[in-house]
């Protein structure tokens, strides 16, 4: 069964509570558990991480690749302006742990950058908690085989 | 049954034969099948248009919204680096048609830009032919109301 | 009876119903009426063009200057981002066919550059549809003789 | 009877004899004499205001908006520049007395910016002399309620 | 008795009248009410100056350096975007006279720069018509010898 | 009693001993200790919070705002250049716990920038270890409601 | 036989006659002429192609590729500007399609920059219609294997 | 004899005291007379005018112009930094009043710009005071028909 | 003997594994083999350290200074981008507790930039694990008094 | 007979040797036989001068033009980076020697400016060691009148 | 005697001949008969340099350092642009040969930075072959103590 | 015996004299000596460069490559700013005769770049005349086979 590591980071923990307006109103509990039943019916195991700190995060990412763990998605929140230190770890590890990055808001309209989307396999950004959705899906056709070039043989 | 216009801009008619170590092997053709195979499974409909020209699809766009077609999913090839006149009609079309933008490749990897991007709801990229999938996905579940901000109320 | 070639540029076709909160409401039909009522009154002929193609629009202009047209009016719409190509034919007909740049809202205030309007004699832009009135008004005075320097000797 | 203060900015009260071949050979009194006819054809009230100086502008424009004025037309000349306080002054009255800005000349073929311009309702540039009487005509248009967004309701 | 000198830069004669959701609904005269009392009550002279004058304002703060005053609280206003000739002032009489910069509102929160503040003390802003007494008691702290690098001795 | 969250970001814990030159000699310890008087003094409950971390600092500001804290003084120290998950932490609570920025330098003259200043209500820096004592009285003001606007109604 | 697709970019069926100080008075018609004879006497097929269009020029070309054509030289006129989508169009081709990027005018000396140029084998510019001449025979000599690292072997 | 308007601008009237580390010791009035004992020796007049003020500045040059000035010799003082006005002033009577700009710093080690310079024939600076000689000099010289050029015929 | 702490930053306990192709496939318990016998041959205590915590490594810092070591060597890794607190901590104790970066890449061929080599008295780079043992010999001759300007008296 | 001067600049010395992949393999020696032969043929003088030094460049350029060549054709190698200097000479010899510059490699695709080509005729690049034939052929026809504008009059 | 250098850089021996409308027409030789006149009228030494090579120019630097010169006047020609290895040298021997620049355009009004002004005491530009008496005048008047500062004591 | 290539650029003949607060007081002869020195105790073979002339050094290069040698440790000086041409040359030679890159002093605290530091191995940078040795050092080790990657296999 597919083993997905979703990363949760800086400022996640506050879902569904800070900036509404752009974040929605789900809050983390929810969000946790629709993914839960996500992974349920998609026959999927994740592990839901979250974390303040880009040092811990990264920590995280090393064991995840010892641990044998087939994807990472990830919401960077607040690691997205300057987390080049934790994009130096998930380029050490693409080659056997693909990066998913996935955003609540679509960046393009906001006008940022990510520090982190130049590591990742791919991006899907600004469908609100459905880009949870989309990502996870992305990374369980990626382990299926069916990632970008896929096609190409 | 949800309507949705597919769009393929500059250069795509060319898919599977320019640059396939960017773009992979799936020709045009092909991708048409897969699509039009996914709507029955999903049970939507689909158009897909082809152009090299932003006139061309600037019109398109606004025929699509007095048609009562439900969503826009287009992939700009190249429009997206200088694509501003379609980006206006995007924006003016936005309230009742939302634009989804997908790209093949992940642009943050290439360094690239897109004119586009802040006019769309939201963006995939990354995941070869696999993003146009993850694109209709997100409009479908747009067009049921799970967007971005659905579950604040 | 001076001779004037109106240019409506890409998007305008859809004016009054795309962002009335910048273009304000009156339509495409409704302007066009004005436009006339106005000529008859002022005693000009005027055409008026609507294209979203700068191919089309570029071959208008080379016609026109064949036709004898007297100025060309332009509310350059979705061209004024990127239209270096249609510059370039504004500046190849200056000397018999002088080109007056008008814009609905005034581009200073949107932070928007115009790649057009180094071509033109002048720009009248914030107005609302009125800005047509006073570019038409520029036109004649220049036509008569009263342009930029017309007092000088 | 509409009250307009027309002001002439920095180096205007030089005009028909600096740099003519930019800015054309009407004098500052053939130019006032001009005016005034205008205003008696069009018959509107008009007060001529020449200043080098940016805090005498200031002054007299928040003395304009006690004296019930109905809009400024103001050629900045040596105020478009960096004159930031001013574009202040003119934002802090612009709900009761709208700005409008004409230059004789075209900035756009100069490659010059103005400090003023996002604070004007709209502005007219490059027709020469005619420039003050299009700016006019826009300020009567204005008054009459014929103004950007006039048609909207 | 210490005595400071009040600067009140271009446009803050208007102030409680222009742009009030910026600057608050405070009048200048109620302002000056304000600052009299919380003279008298904290025991210290204070003139205040109002000038829309760069000129004005750079002769007003050399006197001032003769006649003895011990510090200058500015509010620069409009003098804030381009005052260079007036930092010059400012800095040329600081060894005896410092300089300390209020601001009504937060300078950082609306993008601005200020030409001013690298010649002062310290800046106080965003706290309303409040960021005066802030400034006010920093600089009788200063000539009271609790400045910077006061503990160092 | 008003409830006032003290934070002392990176590299603070050495104040006194680092770069004298900058920061004056005043040592954490001795800097403790004269808040506690002032709070003692002015009648509000302080916390004095030290942290390298800025997982940390986000992890306090969440807390606090579950605490029912009232304020949020910080000089970010170190956190100042890069912390842009802290400015989002800061942002995120804001509509309860406002937020008020302190540094013992004035960062124009050192030509710095402040990642998290945006964020703040109002900003006081360069009176040495002053500027704590007017943040504290900035904020004491703001929670009796004399902040920005506080005078508009 | 070698087989060229010779193309004229926009404006360029405007040639001798626009802005001539710049691009000489050789007229189109001239011109065509002019490449027919060199054709006959290098002996080479040439089919000249003039578009104001790019999406028709992108179309061009891979029909190009497809009809076994062995060099593209194109003059890309104001497809030199922005003609992003172009450059795709023939960085796609390039593996049997090489390109030949000529200009009649110096680009160093009027400081413009070239969005195509870099998707070329190589570039003449500067020597009037003689840039022609030598584009084509560069060409040629491309054909006969006489190319850049031609002599590496 | 010939006559040379001397402007010392913004802050200059404080010259000797303020900054002397990089102005010097040498007061106003000291170097008032050294200039008129100059004027003596080399036979020519010269008006002392000084101003804080750009307005007035621009009003002093257009009276020289009416006056037959022959040269004006400018330290620009405060207004090097920003007075574009004041340039336009100077374009506009360069024909027949030649302006000479002239530091008491070399601008180049102090990595300024001078928004003035390039209104000027020539410039002197770095020289200390001796900058005003070097300048009357080239004045003089200029005057007498040994300027730049002045050996081509 | 001389004490030397030896800092290994963010990613680098991955050394060896994380892109071989830039790093090398020696791995960080190799190395650190390799430098504790390099300690006993050159007769030097060192302490090897390593932390993905930005936060973790100022602290050690501080503690270093404490007890009594003799210089700073590091590898930054990931804090290399942004690691601007990091560097406030290495100035803060630069006096007594000189720093030493090495890098085992060149940065210059990676067009990348330190954020923390200007806290540095010198910077070894390029020379793949070689670079550690170049920057502790440096350490040590700097020790023994032979820095940089040690031979100026 | 005309008489070129064909100039090799910096590292020209080592063609063949250095960088083949970029370069080519044909030496330096095997490029000049090919080069007397192509003189021979097509009936010109041609001078080989090969330098590192842009100095002695220089000099000889203007000996060249004493000597009544008649065109320059340089690949400036080195020198494209920084020869302002070279370009200088370039520009002062002009009107009777007129250069032309030709590169192996085509510049655009390499991201590289070249500070000379202002100062050029034309420019040919991209070609290999056939770029100095099309740079000779293009010397030749400008020699012979037909240049860019020959065919104007 | 005073003993001065007076140095001619890149491209002066040209003088007179290379592009007259800027530099004028005298030739480097009449020029050094006026400056030897000059020499012998103001009781001065000075030897005449001309040099295309910045290396030479550099040893010939130093050497004067060693012949005790006393200043150094340069026009530092074409090594204006990037002559930052002389400016090196200038700045190593400027404690006891102070450099002056000249130039005979107006750098300013030529929109050209210098590399070297930094490294000068003064720079005197714009008046022609002036300009080269008007720096010697300030170099006689620097080696009489009459330099920036000489006043202040 | 390894065979060192010892470079010493632009201005470095001057080394003890010029700006003894950046490069220290050991002379060009003192440092000559110790480097012998130092050859002897090592083991190695070395040659001593100096050159104020780029095209000097370029030479010499080539020719060491011919001569043999095994690597070149170069203290660029005043070539750091724009030596191109001499990188180039460097990069000509570097499969044969690796380039390492030394400093005195460190540039990132001056804030300068290195023009050629992209073509070395590796760069030492900051520790004074200890600089050379550890530039040496590493130079040894890279000849023994100790370089970058050199653990990989």
């Amino acid at each position: 069964m597919p083993k997905i590591l979703l990363i949760q980071g800086a400022n996640l923990n506050w879902l569904g509570i800070r900036q509404p307006e752009i974040y929605g109103r789900t809050t983390a509990e929810e969000l946790n558990k629709m993914i839960e039943e996500y992974a349920k019916e998609k026959q999927f195991e994740v592990e839901n991480f979250y974390s303040n700190s880009e040092a811990e995060t990264i920590d995280r990412i090393y064991r995840a690749y010892q641990e044998g763990f087939d994807a990472i998605v990830m919401n960077p929140g607040g690691f997205t302006y300057q987390g080049y230190a934790l994009r130096d770890a998930l380029l050490g590890v693409k080659d056997r742990l693909p990066y998913i990055e996935v955003h609540i808001s679509n960046l393009f309209t906001r006008g940022m950058h990510s520090a982190l989307a130049s590591a990742a396999v791919g991006v899907v950004m600004g469908f609100g908690i459905q880009s949870y959705f989309r990502g996870l899906d992305a990374a369980l056709e990626l382990i299926r085989g069916n990632g970008p070039g896929a096609s190409s043989s």
